[in-house]
């Protein structure tokens, strides 16, 4: 069976286990950590990023822009309406686009950094880094988060799903960095009625359902984030 | 006829003109600050990365990923052996690796920061954020340029083009890092002659041309940049 290096609280990692889970693949999951830069990791990955897949002949795919891609090429095409890439190339290109903004903008931007303060740095040793939280990174990730849920809003408002009329990368990109900061609790929902609604459509699809009860050690999640009506 | 916003010293600019050029597309260029942020810019790309191009119905699509599909999708699959993705689903797995590790993983590690400090800070007012380079950010930038053309010095003597037998995506992405650096003086090529000996090719190819005589103001390029045989 294939194996999928990922990180739980990773935005790429979950990005690409729903496109597994959407399109039905079976995959050992290995959980690497990040900051570890363990030497066999770089040596199927030399730039260290998650998630790496390793076929049944041990060719690896590094990352979520490679794994996208090649799984449509190789499985996407034949969804016809489930695929998660259009056929249009100007929609296609408005997929990415937004894939790529919440895999890589509101990743620099919020999640990242509250990532790495809130998560990683409770399991990292002092000499890793770890330690407690810098209050001023929080301060920043936080004031960008409201932007990003606005944007977000103003997407699921115009729109039945992020990037048009079906369900395409774009919301599984923003679903997986959305369910990282709901388990956070670092999401006001109240401020986003029509984001919320499209996030409980994304959050009651079975590909979605494994992600509900995983737990990060010594952090317990938001009160509501395995609420599918939150 | 289309316009592309740019900026002469951003490598994702850079490897989007040699695209369009090697595919031998006419476009208008305009020179965009990244810094300046500017409001008719962002309703563009709300996202404000470069290069952004608008097309004669004035559709834009915004960044290098979305950009290189996109014109994989409408051009190259017309271009046969000029075609500058593979066919093979591994192979163009291969070239979006190396092409993401040129306009992200060094983007970040080394041109980025080295741009930043010595040419956008040069051009930007006090209150932009300009000034003299910040020496830390500069010494770290050049500490990390050696793994990288040690990388690349590796990918250029394993095989023919650098990801494989043919001039790819992977190519353009590390010849528009490598001739920002190279502007710069930041290369040391005594370090790397199998790399040079690739980059000689590259940069004789009449789609690099417009580089070459490319000038920063206030700053000259280094002695032997514009140079076929340097």
């Amino acid at each position: 069976m294939p194996t999928l290096y990922h990180s739980p609280m990773s935005t790429a990692s979950r990005f690409v286990r729903l496109i597994l889970a959407e399109y039905g693949f079976q995959t050992d999951l290995v959980e690497e950590q990040p900051w570890e830069r363990r030497r066999e990791f770089l040596a199927l990955n030399p730039a260290g990023t998650l998630p790496v897949y390793l076929d049944d002949n041990m060719r690896s795919l590094s990352g979520p822009y490679v794994l996208a891609e090649f799984l449509d090429e190789t499985h996407g095409v034949l969804k016809r309406d489930r695929r998660l890439l259009a056929e249009d190339p100007f929609q296609r290109a408005e997929i990415r686009r937004l894939t790529e903004w919440f895999l890589q903008k509101m990743e620099n931007d919020v999640t990242r950094p509250l990532v790495r303060e809130r998560v990683y740095k409770l399991q990292m040793t002092t000499a890793q880094g770890g330690g407690p939280p810098d209050s001023k990174l929080l301060r920043t990730a936080r004031n960008n988060i409201r932007q990003h849920i606005k944007y977000l809003e103003w997407l699921a408002g115009s729109r039945t799903w992020l990037a048009g009329d079906r369900l395409s990368y774009a919301d599984l990109a923003a679903a997986a960095a959305v369910s990282v900061l709901d388990y956070l609790g670092e999401i006001n929902w109240l401020e986003a009625p029509i984001a919320k609604e499209w996030y409980q459509r994304v959050k009651s699809r079975p590909s979605f359902r494994p992600f509900l009860s995983e737990r990060i050690p010594r952090l317990a999640p938001s009160s509501h984030y395995a609420d599918l009506d939150f």
